[in-house]
């Protein structure tokens, strides 16, 4: 039988708690069993203020998450209580937010979850707390021993995008970009579309990363010196790679039908046409781990938390398509 | 009685004939009055060949062009004829390009002409040939004796957007970027929305640079030392703008319902999410000129030159635009 899903608290003063108890309530709708990395207390209490039907049940370790998911909520309880209130993160969580991510990879990597899915962080409060990480997948590329290599990809209804370059200022991207991290997201995404995605013949769109796909030098050097070299290369590889597209007319409905996923020069090159065309769907994959990590494509949304009112349909989204994934890779192993 | 549009040939090598061609063929439903500024012996020979009922009528000056728009394509003839062929433009072409466009400013200019619709241009053909602005917009500011401060304002059902950097390199459109070119991008899109599009109070829409409109200074600094004073700037100014926002999550459909019009900081950041939502539809704006002008919000596509395929909705769109705004402009003045 297929491990339950390892979900983490994340950020506490966000809106990862009622999605969680969200998703669990859809449970009858082919969400995927999992457990939570949290406080049991605060989600209890969170419930019960919001009125929901939700029992919650701690358990010692994951197995036993299968046989209570359909009567409870199966948590994997924290050490102690986080401090912060809806909309007010507290430094002093730090510790704990990172602990849950960590007893989530733990499991994962034990075989006792099929998979991670992580629940939004703040980044600026972990940064003042002391975390010297740009984000959860550098964070989680990191706790597997991996210095660099992890792929974002995001995954909606309408489109797959992997940013090769992800949190970094626009200016400090563009620097950053190679035809290297281009080849090597494009070898992952190939990957990840026929393994993970059942692709027979993945076909990958490569964006420029100037206005007009830097029409020919006139509007930037970059296609000609970075990303035109890593699709010829990714080519010869046996990738079929098509680029570089001018980045404004390659996500329309027509435009779309002609690849399966695109890979983009900067993090809003990618996320801009994912979350135009879905903005509530979306999920977060992170390839190129030893593990499977999936999250919501939104963050901790402060202003809506504790009100009850924020949407789980991303969370729902990463927890199934989590499931598929790991049962996919399940099977291949 | 409104004069009529000027529409300029474009490049002759790619579609603007044939779009123009089914504008005039689009007549019956509510496409304004126009005349082209083009060779009648290529347009006749164009739509013989694609097989085209467009009786073509040569004008000696534009009224004519009212009374014979219903039977013939009224067109002001150049003096020669272009030597490109479909989906080959010829370099000897170019001072015929620049003719076109510069007869469409006079036209207009002397109130001849309710405004100017342009076809595409081949920039990198006109660029070799001698031509030495960075495109159509920033040559009709200088033809209007404007240093700077035309502004480029994309229109499509669904979407407005302003960017406030334009036809630039990613890496000169972030050095180029600056509080002033914000507000003045600011204030025109504001009177555009009041005057253009009688919108009594509009809101405006300021996108941040970086990923997360920066995250609070961890992801790029200039969202608070440019786009924050700026939008403080116009706010003081009695404009209601409001911003920086995070790039990727202020044009969904609920999003979108919360402004008129979204300023974008480059070019993609402007185009991507207009040409995602709506890639045949959208209309190029040309604000801040003595003069409007608008035109189709696509290129030459010598790839469906010649074949009569290539969708007219942008240039019948772009029509119908010019000529609601031309005689809003008319009324007040």
């Amino acid at each position: 039988m297929a491990p339950p899903l390892a979900v983490t608290m994340g950020e506490p003063a966000g809106i990862g708690g009622e999605i969680t108890l969200k998703a669990w309530l859809a449970r009858g709708s082919d969400v995927p069993a999992f457990y939570v990395i949290d406080d049991p207390d605060r989600l209890a209490a969170l419930a019960r203020k919001l009125g929901w039907d939700v029992p919650i049940r701690p358990i010692a370790n994951p197995q036993e998450a299968l046989s209570h998911f359909g009567e409870a909520l199966p948590v994997a309880p924290l050490g102690r209580s986080p401090r912060a209130r809806p909309g007010q993160p507290d430094l002093a969580d730090a510790p704990l937010i990172i602990e849950a991510i960590e007893a989530a990879v733990r499991d994962v990597r034990g075989g006792l979850a099929a998979a991670v899915v992580t629940n939004p962080i703040h980044k600026e409060s972990l940064t003042r707390a002391g975390f010297r990480h740009s984000g959860h997948t550098e964070y989680l590329a990191e706790l597997s021993g991996m210095k660099e290599g992890a792929v974002m990809m995001l995954v909606s209804s309408e489109l797959k995008v992997v940013p090769v370059t992800v949190h970094l200022a626009l200016k400090r991207a563009i620097e950053a970009l190679s035809a290297a991290a281009i080849c090597h997201a494009g070898r992952v995404t190939d990957r990840t579309l026929r393994e993970d995605f059942g692709v027979a013949a993945p076909v990958i769109a490569v964006a420029g990363l100037n206005p007009h796909a830097g029409e020919e030098g006139t509007l930037g050097e970059e296609e000609g010196e970075i990303v035109a070299p890593a699709v010829v290369s990714l080519r010869e590889s046996g990738i079929d790679a098509r680029g570089p597209l001018p980045p404004d007319t390659m996500f329309h409905a027509e435009a779309r039908r002609r690849y399966d996923a695109a890979l983009c020069m900067y993090h809003d090159q990618a996320l801009i046409p994912l979350k135009t065309l879905d903005f509530y769907g979306g999920v977060n994959l992170t390839l190129g781990l030893p593990f499977l990590r999936a999250s919501p494509d939104h963050g901790t949304a402060f202003t809506l938390a504790g009100k009850g009112t924020a949407r789980a349909d991303s969370m729902i989204a990463a927890l199934r398509l989590a499931a598929q994934i790991a049962a996919k890779r399940r099977l291949r192993a």
